[in-house]
């Protein structure tokens, strides 16, 4: 039985320590707020769904710190810890969309410091429910795509450990295996910090699902050589107008894949859409720490002092996107309209 | 003072053992064939044209080694030797060409066997010699294709590490930066074996040009931004057509590089054009140990028993190289036309 990403203990979040698999299955503890921001800032946790969750449940944590205060002291909290939570990873939106739903479940005046860390607690499950179900609905919309026998490359991990449960893109890959067909992937090991190699190998290898490990050097000769019937990521913010930021090399494969005229899939849920960044040039990307790139597993592969740029993230022009998956369902290009109708459609169903 | 990539003491052939560097710099000794092919098949020796000279003296070991026999028995060793160093490793083409002009060089009946060996000691020193000589020119030729100002992307190691001196690729940018222009290079780490990180990072710093490392995931971005205004790499076997098997990831540079319109150079000396190859399809392509993508420097990165696909090379169709660089001028499209006509003109000034 495959443990959660992340679980709510009623005291505490308990997360999956990401930078010890696939060697050590550890999980981490996080009793305060402090402690989850550490956990999104290390990629304890990571992928942008599962940030999201983590950083409610963040929030809901420093609600809980409060302890017997008034519910203004306790919204000022609150306030806080989404301020804080909000610096520890740039790119991925769902971080911010997680813990403003969460400022706004405190807003009403009225109940007592009590109802409201209820309100907040409840909202964070919330939060973590419908990410469990967006997964399901992307998973069924994208299967679709998926003809029986196909074989998939992907990037990063976009899959149960990036989310709740299941994934985005894997979830896509899961939900056609479960339908009854053969699927296989070509994981891209994903430089600098390997979470192909790592995270996704290791999840297919439990899932019963063949996937074959190359080097992110070797993608386009897997689809020179006819071997890839279609690119499947996930994202860590979609832009109004299509554009998908995603982990670093997500643009390369993108430019891969309409060379050779292979489709290229996003699978991300509405959370990650960000309608009020207009397009991927008004993403932030992160650069980390160059140590990432001048070793490997704790050996030294570069000389002392040379120069290194380490993006974590690129931005994909929505004009190489042939699809978003989304739990709403799949947009089309024109990208923007098609997502702004899924947007608009999901709300007025919600009302 | 920079030490040589390879230097024959009269007796031994040392290497500077580049699977160690850059955090050791240790020199191999080989007084064996059987060592020779050791060193080339652990890359302890790589790069096309190191490959050709260290095999070249290669067989000069093994006919050191037949001692006081017949000119018959030594022209039996050389010739055994040649087809066993050709095992070491399929793509590079310099290593077949370079023992067989040894073979070559033992044909002539008549001589004694110390005259033989002797013949074969000056085949291989000019083997040696003809290199350094073709990277200078290949430095100077490719040099008038790099603005002041221009920054190069560059793939693996094709610098003096990878030749007697000097370098096919970072040859260029060195002949660029000796007639004062400033050029500054973004270097690949080239995964899976790191020679961007490890070999191409330390050359360029120890030459003082300025150098920037990023993950082979980051080279869309860096173009995509409008910050590379040309890729230069060496080949490991050019094709008669002009199709270039280089390191794995090569393509993916070339792709690339067509999508942002930013030209595509190759460094190789005509040692490295196989005019016996139709095209890129018929050139033996190393599939290496899945322990290369599982893991670096003893740390294992992937579950175990995952499957692996490790391809050494791939295979760049002629259409998307913009210029090949010689020793005998500039290759530019129709390739195959124009190396041709470059082979011709040095066979006929070398009579």
């Amino acid at each position: 039985m495959r443990l959660p990403t992340l679980k709510w203990t009623g005291d505490a979040l308990e997360l999956i320590d990401q930078t010890l698999l696939p060697g050590e299955l550890v999980i981490e503890r996080c009793e305060k707020v402090e402690e989850v921001h550490e956990a999104i800032r290390r990629l304890v946790v990571r992928g942008a769904p599962a940030i999201g969750v983590a950083a409610a449940y963040g929030v809901l944590l420093a609600a809980r710190a409060a302890g017997n205060v008034s519910p203004e002291e306790v919204r000022n909290h609150v306030a806080r810890a989404a301020d804080y939570l909000e610096t520890a990873r740039p790119t991925a939106v769902n971080l911010s969309w997680a813990v403003r739903r969460m400022v706004r479940a405190a807003e009403e005046k009225g109940p007592s410091a009590q109802e409201l860390y209820g309100r907040l607690a409840r909202e964070a499950e919330a939060i973590a429910d419908e990410d469990r179900h967006a997964n399901r609905r992307m998973g069924k919309f994208g299967a679709a795509l998926l003809r029986d026998g196909a074989t998939v490359l992907t990037h990063c991990n976009a899959g149960a450990l990036a989310t709740v449960d299941y994934g985005t893109a894997l979830g896509v890959v899961y939900a056609a295996a479960e339908e009854g067909k053969n699927i296989s992937v070509y994981v891209d090991e994903t430089r600098p910090l390997l979470q192909g190699a790592r995270l996704t190998a290791w999840e297919l290898m439990q899932a019963g699902v063949p996937a074959t490990l190359i080097c992110d050097d070797a993608a386009a000769t897997v689809m020179a050589q006819g071997r890839v019937d279609c690119v499947l990521v996930g994202a860590d913010r979609v832009a109004a107008n299509g554009d998908v930021a995603n982990k670093i090399g997500t643009l390369n494969l993108a430019i891969l894949a309409r060379h050779f005229l292979v489709p290229f899939y996003v699978a991300a849920p509405l959370s990650s859409v960000d309608f009020d960044t207009a397009s991927g040039a008004d993403v932030p990307v992160e650069e980390r720490t160059y140590e990432e790139v001048t070793g490997f597993g704790g050996v030294r592969t570069a000389p002392p002092g040379v120069g290194v740029s380490n993006p974590a993230f690129d931005v994909t022009p929505a004009r190489l996107v042939d699809a978003i998956i989304t739990e709403a369902g799949v947009a089309k290009p024109p990208l923007g309209p098609a997502l702004a109708a899924l947007k608009d459609e999901t709300d007025r169903s919600a009302v």
